[in-house]
């Protein structure tokens, strides 16, 4: 942590600072520069430390030097992690991709989708069971029917299941029936749900929040990591931005720039960041190429009649086709599907 | 809502839209233009229509022309909401000012802040039990404890409590001890701690989530309208923007801007938005002057020693005189305090 | 300049990145932490020495601890700057409004607005000559002709002239009929123009661009102080973010932000901000009341028969029932109009 | 255009909307809701309408339908547009990169450069002569000093020559040198300068401005298309959002969507959007597989030493392993370098 002072600081505004320093049991080093003065402080910072200092008088500004997140980064294991799943593998060298509806519809609907997404390579099913929406009037999901409908497609087609568990007395209840549970972008800082799905011993999909940062997106991975689990998969879904075209902007430079800081593994999701179907296709391969370690897609037989986010699913055959070109572009970045 | 096609669509692709929309009831009014065709669609529009047309072949765009939310909208309800509560009325003439620390510490400094912020004309009492914090290694608040000791302060002091509620299995417990029960900024879109609150009886603050529009804030407020509560106040906190110097962007205009469209009150947090004290009493008066009901203030005795955002914490004298001048700014745009 | 060595960095990494420093002719500090090195920069550092060390291997990142500007600093001018000009100063206890026409219409549109918020107690004209227009297909201003007619509006009211030059070209030639030459936010990065303006010898009045931070607009103001010319005045205009209601997202906070670094003038500009006359009275009373030097503000006679902006522009009668109410705020803040 | 007359408008004013809709010589088309009323406007629709009467009484808002733009859109020219440069094309099958330095800095770093990526694939050389700088106390570039050495190099090798043009009167010098004129990002919106490179008769590279959205790219294309110049490519280069790891946001998701509704060639800038070497690679791999036309790539033998933005560059190693992977990708979408 280092404390920059204000260029009018005093010699007792400073020696104040260092005081204070001191009596959270940290050590100093100052540094007197031509214009200013900052002060090195040396040991295990204590968040609130920099919190309550930057008030002090004649404290320009705290400048944190650690990652704020511990287990999360890379320092702390420099490896790649590796969730292994009933013979899935993800963040290895294995591409994953996840497939599915954006909402279960019913049990024809997620059969038909499973059966096909399997066939052209996919090892997980998505499919909503909760549905947060912005809007109370939009389709909120058919709840545990969907889960039961979930089990029975993974029973069926040996598929994974992912599901959303949105409410933290469900997480139980999500867990029995799905393999990995995901938190949405809306609830990546919903810190009561981080805690009880780190409790759960399930593998965690958490989704970046549309105004997280990265260093956000880590700090969120954290809460899960201190209930003791450690199978988390990120998951870049877009940001906010001005751009209107998109729903959101996809952000694919976090892909390389999370895996630079961080040990965990990143899939991609271009149906909700584009909100577009034509742009899903050219977005997962961008992703591949951008080096993720999956990819997380919607799919419909019939996107026109979709109970929910329709217009940005991809149609069976859009999913094949796109299965074909995700191959070749692992293949060049070293991975394989 | 009106469906625009693409130039180059074909009376069939026009024909086969038409026909779905009749399909769920409602009527159409096509209009053929010099270079396109746009049909308009008359009838209590279903969101879901919406959803899944636009990606109907020939359809460039779906655009709603009716809000999406009903009751948090001036159309339904011309007339300012004022919520009345034990004397204290919020969203009539009266500026409501809701001061206090952070995060609630201890007794002594409770009290402290509770009298000495009553005494210089708040109404309402602030101080977080349950603390989302981005770091799951920063202050998390002292429960139950807290709200003991806000509900003593309300005691001695006259002072109506609000806090905040983070976890949907908390709200009863929060609600025996506070007036008002905050939904914080992240959790603006937990639907489902909206929903129980909601369902609460109490009434709720709820702040704007920091990458939410206006619209996305009335849909959120729409959700708890719909359990049948509709004593809710809006809170202005700043949005997330490029802009690093503050700690959020405070959207001031986003005040008249609500007040245009919705019924519902609309409070400040120049704390949270800006992040640093210096900037705390200017956004305060700015506020009141944009035409807010109210302001909601961090105040600590000694801001160098807080748990919790000490350097955005007024010092009780900084608060006094904050007060002065805001009762002054009060008058000139008809309001009182 | 602090830079940070990656936990990993070895010894001769850290010794490469002295020798580095030190051939640059600076000294260097390094204060080795229990996790990380990191060595703080001592001299008048270049810029270029950011710039090119931090791809250095070892380095994590390189932490400036000097503003970047100098001369728009308030470290290098502690007190205010005022810009005295014909008996109008900006800067001062004077809060000084800028009102007219977003674009020069006509003779008789131009003086029956200048004679109407002169009376009312404008200080400064405006009135777009040359528009910068997102589409070429929308009024691109009158030119010369324009220029002239505010000349004459200037002789018949006493009002002094503000207009945009947008072409480095054309400096010389608004500098004949301007009595201020304003900077469009768009051309805020312009830094031709900027340089060009710099030399005029008339005080510029530079607009904050809309991806721009206070520091970048701190920055592109101190390429017009390097040519000579401290005359500059800042205007907030509002910043791109992601909600659409408003044009803009007016910053506020910006007002006492850019204060409390820099010695300049800060005006406070709500018509292009909001883009919505209804917004503009709140915003700009909130302007005053943030601690603004001054408003600038589009009035116009008839709003739905102006060739430019109509929507955003204050009538002359709202324009004087706003005027009363900033002389009443001003008065609060410790200002005069 | 529809006109959205709000809930409460009056017959009156609904009449007097279409009245001066007609007087604009334009035919109308209303639609009565069960809620509102809406008026379609049929004809070739003048902007200036669309600006005027949006502060009518009763006008809630004004949608347009029509893209604002006519000559950049896919519309107006269906085709892909290819430019044919001395047997280089860009926006056809084949794939273009452009490499070289961020500043020209020498003939001996140029010449270095120009050589190696010649040999490794790339078609055009960039290099900076003109340095648009966010401060006034960085490298600003060697002027026509580095023309003559682009000039040269082009001689040696055969590599066509792009750089920026900063000011209007330079147009023709920098012309006399390059074989495409870039126009910055800061200077998207310098409307005076697209003019000029419009009526320059050279190829024009627009580089997308940091918050501007894709229609703002594509108007301002448009104002240099009707000056006759059609030869233009646009250039993705990142945008300004919250996320502070990267320097700006890469959205590549806008190549598919620019390719969608326009048919001008899109090349991705990697280097200056995200600022740092190690995040280049898997970016351009990533532009490749969303569709892009062309690369732009900043390379310098010495990252270290360079005189500008030394951080994002690649070695010259790194460019080759780079280029070896675009070639393999660009197969997979069927394009070819």
């Amino acid at each position: 942590m280092i404390i920059v002072m204000s260029t009018g600081a005093t010699e007792k505004q400073i020696k104040s600072v260092i005081d204070k320093v001191h009596s959270y049991g940290l050590r100093t080093h100052p540094i007197y520069g031509v214009r200013k003065t900052v002060i090195g402080v040396i040991g295990d910072n204590k968040t609130v430390v920099v919190e309550s200092m930057s008030g002090m008088p004649g404290v320009e500004s705290i400048i944190p030097i650690l990652q704020p997140y511990k287990f999360a980064g890379r320092e702390a294991h420099p490896d790649d992690s590796v969730i292994e799943l009933d013979g899935v593998r993800i963040g290895g060298r294995e591409v994953v991709v996840i497939a599915g509806p954006c909402a279960v519809e019913g049990r024809e609907q997620l059969m038909g989708i499973a059966r096909r997404v399997k066939k052209s390579g996919a090892s997980l099913l998505r499919g909503g069971a909760y549905k947060p929406r912005t809007s109370p009037y939009s389709f909120q999901g058919l709840g545990e029917e969907a889960l039961k409908l979930l089990a029975e497609a993974r029973e069926e087609t040996g598929l994974l299941v992912i599901t959303e568990v949105t409410d933290p007395r469900n997480v139980d209840l999500v867990g029995q029936y799905a393999d990995i549970l995901q938190v949405g972008a809306r609830n990546m800082q919903n810190f009561v749900l981080l805690t009880e799905v780190g409790m759960s011993g399930h593998p965690v999909m958490l989704k970046r929040g549309p105004s997280s940062t990265i260093t956000d997106l880590l700090l969120a991975a954290e809460y899960v990591i201190i209930e003791g689990n450690r199978d988390i998969i990120l998951c870049e879904r877009g940001i906010t931005t001005f751009e209107s075209y998109t729903r959101n902007t996809l952000d694919l430079s976090a892909v390389p720039a999370i895996k630079h800081v961080s040990h965990l593994p990143v899939v991609v999701d271009p149906s909700h960041a584009t909100g577009k179907s034509h742009l899903v296709e050219p977005m997962c391969l961008a992703a591949i190429a951008s080096g993720a370690d999956g990819l997380m897609v919607e799919v419909h037989p019939d996107p026109d009649q979709a109970l929910c986010d329709g217009p940005q699913a991809l149609t069976l055959d859009g999913f094949d086709r796109m299965m074909d070109k995700i191959k070749a572009i692992a293949d060049i970045v070293g991975r394989e599907i």
